[in-house]
């Protein structure tokens, strides 16, 4: 039967009807008021009803950013909404006729990859989400890996680099800090500082007055030297967290999805060469592939939909 | 039924017989001839062939080093032991009339303690294993975590400093360089270097004419503030890599085992406060425990037998 799946975003809450076999069948978009959880709730009680009308819901899925605990009911801490220790389950189930589950963000995109993209032929995958921070998932034997209090596969608190960039985590030298959106846009607007290979990049920064993911992102598609050095660098520190990662998860597949991914081979060539350097044990046991997500910009609600389907049947 | 556990050591080969409770009903141990396959390989059957003499037994579990295929089957590298892409299994069912299965040493090791031992009131643990080098293993949701190519939980070679320490795995700056009993020594060799707090290990090592394990050991035990600092600079690192591996595993519990171990508090102490430094949104979820395994001598072959039984029923 149908499920709905919601992916609330620090911009915008997206939400879907979504068939057994992920197909799309309605979809609604709003602005999120991160700064109110009740606006939040509010919004995806209406979202939720929106989409229901008329039609038979099984369940709803609700992917949110952060920390969630092993009953998957508590958001134990959101970085970009103020919530913390927040029972979002709970206020959900007091206020729709519907069984509700809810889940991370990245977690939820991949399922969807696992289910209905990238890593539909592989039973273990692991998927990092470049956007602006750095998500991740772990599937492992059909089954998504959330750790014995429920906030594993926090990929992008990784640490890469001691002492470190300071994180928003609170620790220093994370991942996120080397692989994310907002990396590449630092380490773009160090490279416009240098001249050189930055030309073209400085000029788009005087011209917009600053540089963001779609001029430096358009700079990339051109070609220019500068832009495309910068996403090598991020590739090459994801390409290196992917081969300490390796030695843990031993995935057949690393899927790379989030908005920097839609660079593509540009991404994937640089973290392949790290990861070739890196990897523990080298040339003796099989390569994993590197891949882009399918269902960019729709594994959130995706995922939510199926993963809310697979536990209101379990129940 | 009664299974045989039989642990390929670097230096020597454990087999006991064990009952499904875990106890140790028969013992046998020799010494490993490294460089030799087939005398290993020998040394195992004829052990077999002793534990079965006179008894019922529902199968056998051979752990050793290194990197194991997903069909565990095949030894892919094993550093101290000259198999490369050994059909381990293969060889030893040609020549014994029982089910036989292979498994990596430390997830062994983590498979006992999860079952009878430091894990057995939880579903999620971690378990390091501190012997001359650095083995892994990782229970999630009651099975041990195995990864895609069977290789996972290769926790020693998750990178701690880049650019780090060459390992043997080729990679630099593994966590085994940094928390494994051999850094213990070279840790403890150049405290011994600079004299004021390493006088005693300088002592110790004029006498002996180099430190080893049981030295430097004796010396903790006494609290001789040398050898107690390098104790706890191990501590601290391997506290640094139980922040990282949180951020990705989320373990309820970290166990650790292997000759290192013994030290008890005076390890756990600087692994918990640096876990603490570095632990990732510290303070949003719970904290795990940090224990000593308790099964530290007989957890391999406790492990290997009761996973060979486990396979052999599910056969």
């Amino acid at each position: 039967m149908d499920a709905i799946g919601i992916d609330i975003g620090g911009t915008k809450i997206a939400g879907a009807v979504v068939s057994e076999d992920g197909a799309i069948l309605a979809e609604e978009r709003v602005a999120t008021e991160a700064g109110s959880s009740a606006a939040i709730i509010d919004a995806v009680v209406a979202m939720v009803e929106t989409l229901s009308q008329g039609r038979q819901i099984e369940a709803a899925g609700v992917a949110a950013p952060g920390f969630i605990d092993v009953d998957q009911s508590t958001v134990y801490y959101t970085p970009n909404i103020s919530w913390r220790n927040e029972p979002l389950r709970d206020h959900l189930r007091a206020r729709l006729p519907l069984d509700i589950t809810i889940d991370n963000d990245a977690n939820a995109a991949g399922w969807a990859e696992y289910r209905f993209g990238a890593g539909r032929t592989v039973s273990d995958m692991t998927m990092l989400t470049i956007g602006t921070g750095v998500g991740g998932a772990i599937v492992s034997r059909g089954s998504l890996f959330r750790g014995g209090f429920g906030a594993g596969a926090e990929l992008g608190h990784l640490r890469i680099v001691p002492d470190g960039l300071p994180c928003g985590c609170g620790a220093h030298g994370c991942i996120e800090q080397y692989g994310s959106g907002r990396a590449l846009l630092r380490m773009a607007n160090e490279i416009a500082d240098v001249g050189g290979i930055g030309l073209a990049l400085a000029d788009a920064r005087r011209e917009h007055g600053q540089l963001d993911g779609s001029i430096v992102g358009a700079l990339i598609a051109d070609g220019d030297p500068g832009a495309v050095h910068a996403l090598e660098q991020l590739g090459n520190w994801l390409g290196q967290a992917c081969a300490s990662l390796s030695a843990v998860l031993d995935p057949e597949l690393f899927v790379f999805g989030g908005g920097v991914a839609v660079a593509g081979e540009l991404l994937l060539a640089p973290v392949r060469e790290a990861y070739r350097q890196h990897v523990p044990a080298k040339g003796y046991h099989p390569e994993p592939n590197f891949v882009i997500a399918e269902l960019v910009n729709n594994a959130g609600v995706v995922g939510a939909a199926d993963l809310a389907r697979i536990h209101s049947r379990a129940r």
